[in-house]
């Protein structure tokens, strides 16, 4: 048995980052930048009055002055000509400033005449003029990769006049349960059959994470139709199995696996839930195998799978973030195992607060929709007493 | 001018709930559920072994003991007989416990012989047995609605049997942008002109709020191509405006509004940046007016556009939520508008450190990307030293 660490860096170390791809900028969101953004233009692309008022020259726009307006430079609408002596334009926000003025007279500084305006308050050079890429200057850095672009990072690339962005590509989960005891939601129940709710879970949680699930067809218990199944998951990235894989039946997965000189790396992990999982190579198609129960097979996907899909979209954070907490209550000694307690979370005092549930099987799923966090226990932890400090994982998915 | 509060109330009330639609289990992940879901089926569907091992009677499984193997039930293959005085079946993880048994031996504790086992422990009547229905039992309400559907949840869905789940529909948000100086990326710009990066970011913003897009045509400044816009909205749920809202030109898209018969509930608010917004319905159709400045479009967007989506997909929270930080640095006595800083966030000392930008410029996009925070200022807040509390909005979008 290995660590739960050791397990998520040999996973880690087993998979390739996915290539690149392509998108148009409006399918961008959420996507891993894959090369940096630079600027195509200059933002903004021109010096630009921040106020509406008037292009004067400080020269002459005394207080008291009367300044002729010789034109109006509405956004989008340059004023072409030059502001001299004695002159005045209008602009508006965002209007370009024209040639020959070096302030902007707001117009609650100004009074309107016909053809004209009187100066009410002397402008400051300069002020109230945005000037020409002062956000940022044609070929500038705008964004850096990889980084999970966000909503505002889709702005950015739009106003440096970026129609497409390159990406990570999604990498390909090619998700397969296992067992005959199994049927999607919907489909006959056989006698001793159960409903299969790992596949839609796992598809979900891929998705989440960057990545594209291929749902195959279900495997029963039968070393032929898993390696059927593994046949049909070549060119996906990364071969995800649920079930099969603890001491009464991993050997028909492993069987199945065999028959495309299936590498095993390791099985067995010390920890609670999900003690069997499979980590290997079929090939060149990596293969991480998932327990059965619902619970521990969510438990793995977030400290294994999550971690592999950020690997593979070349994000730097693989580890899930743990955030301290206190315990409510009391729990025993733990063992050699590694332990995930479910558990809720509240916010007191400055601070999380996590309860874990009595009921912790990890065939039960509603306690396991219910939770807000994983409480971490590591190997040998002793007792631990109502109010000490605890790690959690959050749970957003 | 009314308040941010204000404003933000008066939005919501301004809108409809979502109907509902009914979608895919597989599609249904981050959706807000539209009516619970029941249990259809009894999880575990029956008694059923947590452990590989044996069915045995209490009564006969004494140290010592051997028992007559007289079938096996893997998974998905229950035994259909019943286990009589000395006898046991082989089972599984998963398997159901067959009739006349009580106890799981587990296999650690037998020794297996040709067609029979001896007992090297006791076992407990019941222990590792997961009951029928421990879980769930048919007809429980298992999901609550309106809740947006968690990776979880959709396994406890999927384990319930529901191939298909009933959720709110996406509110189709109509985006208009407008002025004469915008192109979206990539296009041509005309002199004067500048690429618009609202659209793309509002159509980003909705989709990850819950919402659809629906980018409209850019309309130039000219009431008439306002007013074609606003009747090409006709079907949508909400119809969002940039541009156009300020001293200047917002005239233009009130009187493109006004041939629709537009009634308006408010236009300015006393925030920064974002002073001119504009809210009201031309006829069923609400108007979200939204100023043209990116930064002031993407902060109105975080205080109005994501609690008005929250409201429509029937959500109990649609205020933002507010986290207290310390401030680093000091920041001079605020005005009569409610003021929201761009600022970076750090954890320090179980608490957050907010730092706002020197640069509060509301045209700038560079620091509104870099930024992870709005740090909120009531108004007329006094004088801010280091160290002081704060409230900010985490930015994730």
């Amino acid at each position: 048995m290995i660590s739960v660490a050791e397990a998520r860096a040999r996973i880690i170390a087993g998979l390739a980052q996915a290539d690149l791809e392509t998108v148009p900028l409006a399918a961008a969101h959420g996507r891993v930048l894959g090369v940096p953004v630079k600027a195509r233009v200059a933002h903004p692309p021109a010096d630009v009055s921040a106020m509406d008022g008037y292009a004067v020259r400080t020269a002459d726009a005394i207080v008291g002055a009367r300044l002729s307006v010789i034109g109006a430079a509405p956004a989008g609408h340059p004023f072409s000509g030059t502001v001299g002596p004695g002159e005045a334009v209008r602009l508006f926000t965002g209007s370009f400033v024209p040639e020959g003025a070096d302030a902007i007279l707001i117009q609650e500084n100004a009074t309107a005449e016909t053809a004209g305006i009187i100066v009410n308050e002397a402008p400051v050079a300069g002020r109230h003029i945005r000037r020409q890429g002062q956000d940022f200057a044609v070929g500038d850095v705008l964004l850096r990769a990889p980084r999970r672009l966000t909503v505002r990072d889709i702005a950015l690339a739009a106003a440096a006049n970026h129609p497409w962005l390159t990406v990570v590509r999604r990498p390909r989960i090619a998700i397969l349960a296992t067992g005959d005891e199994i049927s999607l939601p919907g489909e006959p129940v056989g006698p001793g059959g159960i409903v299969n709710s790992n596949s839609t879970m796992l598809a979900a949680f891929v998705a989440a994470c960057g990545g594209e699930g291929l749902l195959l067809p279900a495997a029963g218990d039968d070393a032929a139709a898993i390696a059927a199944a593994v046949e049909a998951a070549r060119g996906a990235d990364l071969l995800v199995t649920t079930g099969g894989a603890s001491v009464g039946a991993h050997d028909l997965v492993q069987s199945g696996l065999a028959r495309h000189g299936f590498a095993l790396d390791f099985w067995k992990i010390a920890m609670r839930p999900g003690k069997p999982l499979i980590f290997g190579h079929a090939g060149s198609l990596p293969v991480l195998g998932l327990p059965g129960n619902p619970v521990s097979a969510y438990v793995c996907a977030v400290l294994f799978l999550g971690p592999a899909l950020a690997a593979m979209t070349h994000q730097p954070q693989t580890s899930p973030v743990f955030v301290p907490a206190r315990l409510r209550g009391s729990l025993p000694p733990n063992d050699m195992r590694e332990d995930y307690l479910r558990a809720s979370l509240i916010w007191q005092d400055g601070g999380w607060i996590a309860t874990p549930f009595v009921r912790q099987d990890s065939a039960m799923l509603v306690p396991l929709a219910e939770a807000d966090a994983l409480l971490r226990r590591p190997p040998f932890q002793g007792t631990l007493a109502d109010g000490d400090e605890v790690e959690v994982i959050r749970l957003d998915l």
